[in-house]
């Protein structure tokens, strides 16, 4: 199968903050890209730049060689893949699927034999970097599934990342991507714990972070998080609500694999009561909430 | 008060690991250093490089008109400066005591108190950069107490760390570091858990480093325990039984200020149960065996 920008037709599905951007840098490197995402007007400025807009999963699939998603949840996931206006019901082999969704990696891997099975390749590749990351095409890409696979699809994830790792078989991205969901879990409590235990204290934070943030306490979130927890700015970089999605998935990826996982525990249940108090489309750095009621 | 190398002869009691790589460097950069500790032994190399052994607390006080102090626990730091052999009941002013203990931070205000009482500058001055640190020279320096003092500590700082800040009036040292302890304890939680999801789910952990390691999971315990933590390496950069110290300190202080640390509360029950299966003397890297058995 040959994914040559001459022959190749991208399709993207979710034209959310990443999707628009990852999309983007697939047009611009010269693919031909089309593109469908349940709120049509989000595709309406990848369109005015060269896009073609398809009416729904199902035409889309039929069209293109390569389909990209980047939805929501795992059922969203899900409902793409498997529905009845599903990419299953509609691509046409040779073909391949990467889902760059942060979901389950027990999902990932029900895509991978179904496409099998039908003889198109399958990719699961989430990504991390964020918005930032998305734009500047600088995104961390873990991905799960074959050689062979990973291989064609480089060049696609090399316009879109710069640290791209083929980390095993199928769902082996998605694992990927919750063990570092588990890495930033528990540490925004102990960030929280420890920007509010300075604050109460009487100590000037921000001196604080130049006393601490670059020895054994220093973390990315240390660095980038808190300086906006003292500024009172909790404006989204990353939403809560996904990362409540994203430490469900992998509380439940941890649990049947029987990892013991309190930090986690902690930290979900901790972003769970922040969401409670109306916070769920704040930045995760609004967990400082929690430990400062003042802010 | 003048404390220029011509005329000032520094006593340095604590000839651990931390303390005698420090007092090393004071006496390289041409001081005259006088050294007590518990265990003679711990002194005979500082000695054979230049160093005067004293052979009591109270013997090296009544002799040096700065003082530094590098000891275990808050009621050694107690011991040393409150005691009958102590430096308070030795000491002729003007002198200067530095306490670089990780301490309470309500001891090192009594210490302030005392010390002003008696017309002594005092500081509390702990560290972050564990042996290497020491070693190198490269000490970050959390100092608490007055300006004045501060300013004439700083060529002795500086000659211990590259990372100096004063951080407020007496106590802000100590409770700076509690900060840092802070960040530190509930990601190091953060930490195990990904490593030992990773391992759990199929993953090679250094591959998984290798997408993780850079982006917002990214943090010094990550990039430099879990390659420890893979490698079944857990000798001691800091001490197990140290951290419960400090992390103890810690859970003290945020009580009495009245701040919420969920996550250092778990974390300090974490490394207990790990103290109570005798791996006090490991580095804190080991946490991870109460994640993965196997290690």
């Amino acid at each position: 199968m040959d994914i040559s920008k001459e022959k190749t037709t991208i399709g993207f599905i979710g034209m959310g903050v990443m999707g628009s951007s990852m999309a983007d840098h697939l047009l611009q490197a010269g693919y031909r890209v089309h593109v469908y995402t349940r709120t049509r007007s989000k595709a309406d400025t990848i369109c005015s730049r060269g896009a073609v807009w398809e009416s729904s999963v199902g035409e889309l699939s039929s069209k293109c060689r390569v389909v990209i998603t980047m939805v929501g949840f795992p059922k969203d996931v899900k409902e793409v893949y498997f529905g009845q206006d599903g990419i299953f019901n509609h691509i046409v082999p040779p073909a391949m699927v990467i889902d760059m969704t942060t979901s389950s990696p027990a999902l990932a891997a029900d895509i991978y034999e179904h496409a099998r099975k039908k003889g198109i390749m399958a990719l699961d590749a989430p990504v991390s970097g964020g918005d930032t990351g998305a734009k500047n095409g600088s995104l961390s890409i873990m991905v799960g599934g074959e050689t062979d696979a990973f291989e064609k699809a480089l060049p696609l994830f090399e316009i879109m990342g710069t640290n791209i790792q083929l980390q095993g078989p199928a769902g082996s991205g998605q694992h990927t991507k919750l063990a570092n969901q588990l890495a930033i879990a528990a540490g925004m409590v102990g960030v929280c714990e420890s920007l509010a235990y300075a604050k109460k204290s009487g100590l000037d934070p921000e001196k604080v972070l130049k006393s601490i943030g670059q020895g054994a306490a220093g973390s990315w979130s240390l660095n980038n998080l808190a300086p906006r927890m003292i500024a009172d700015d909790f404006e989204p970089g990353f939403y809560v609500k996904h990362f409540i999605k994203d430490l469900t998935i992998a509380a439940d990826s941890a649990e049947s694999l029987g990892v013991f996982t309190p930090g986690l525990d902690l930290a979900k249940s901790l972003y769970e009561k922040l969401a409670d108090q109306n916070c769920q489309e704040d930045g995760t750095q609004a967990l400082y909430k929690l430990f400062d009621p003042s802010s």
